[in-house]
């Protein structure tokens, strides 16, 4: 047993992820944890950036399932979970991932509307009883998120769907960030200092509740 | 509503599933049907395939996890069912597949001992009450199926496991068989000429048991 944990950021296109991510380790290296290991999901592994291709590409005009898009999703994380995060995580390395399970949950269950029954179903197929120790949820409106991350360039086939799923995606997030007390909401609309700060505080707070 | 079919060939490596292919082909020529799509699983759709590859292929040295390779060989039959099989079954054309669901049963569920709860509800999540009209199920031991693909040349990662997967595999495919009357078995240590002519005797009784 080591006391290595995982982390996750979770948020809409343009909650500011990135942000968090170098605020959280910045929050780490505080607490003299400075040899972190960063995933992204989908990816993260040579496997799992090939689904993460299949999910993004287009592939000739072929339409992605929305069960195929979200079988893809769960058969990246499970080479990323079993080869990278927990391997880690036994040799006492804490991982900091840019989103994990809570974003099919937000995204596929939410957004696509795939039933629950279905979603809880393939995370335990998929996970069992492995979860983030803490989640960070970068809340944000839809709106002003999709404004941010168009000013950053081209967007994918997900950034292109329409506001209403945005919409719904959040729903699921805000529900289940209140149902879980390992997910604190952090208030993504404000600026990126201020977030940081934001961040930096909630984390504070969160070591001095661990048993270290 | 249309009559068209659909046919599946299954069996181990070794069984003849191509020149079972042909003699499917061949007995619904006779009864009139020579408009037959045909599709290979995993693959038969530019993404299934790109998934096939997935499955296939080594990726530098990256352990594929036993779930991962169900998820893929799921994801790939969604898209090929979706975008494929039903959209030729609703415009009246038969269909033939080398390979379909019962071999994630009998590979993933027999050969590789995952749980029949999971195997079930991946089933129901992906095909839900889909299945074949006909199944032909090639009977082989895998000792002499294996030494006829290796007279074939290089063997791929599924085909490299120990014996004993496969007589996991053989096991799982004979109770699945018993427990489904839309699956026939053949008995493929016969020659070729014998196996194509069991198949064009039992395809021409079940032919005549359809209500045309």
């Amino acid at each position: 047993m080591t006391n290595a944990k995982f982390i996750v950021i979770e948020g809409l296109e343009g909650a500011g992820k990135s942000t968090a991510m170098n605020a959280v380790l910045d929050a780490l290296a505080e607490h003299g944890i400075s040899d972190v290991v960063r995933t992204r999901e989908p990816g993260g592994t040579v496997l799992a950036e090939k689904m993460r291709a299949l999910v993004k590409e287009e592939h000739e005009g072929e339409e992605l399932q929305d069960t195929t898009e979200l079988l893809l999703m769960y058969a990246a994380r499970v080479q990323l979970v079993e080869n990278i995060i927990k391997p880690a995580l036994a040799e006492g390395h804490w991982v900091l991932g840019d989103r994990h399970d809570m974003s099919s949950q937000a995204y596929q269950g939410g957004g696509r509307q795939i039933d629950k029954e279905t979603m809880a179903s393939l995370r335990n197929i998929t996970l069992g009883q492995f979860k983030p120790d803490l989640t960070l949820y970068l809340d944000i409106d839809p709106k002003l998120g999709l404004e941010r991350a168009r000013g950053r360039g081209e967007l994918d086939r997900i950034e292109k769907m329409d506001i209403s799923f945005f919409e719904r995606t959040r729903a699921r997030y805000l529900e289940l960030a209140a149902a879980d007390e390992s997910v604190l909401v952090v208030d993504a609309s404000q600026s990126i200092d201020a977030v940081a700060n934001s961040i930096r505080e909630l984390l504070s707070n969160w070591f001095s509740r661990q048993i270290q």
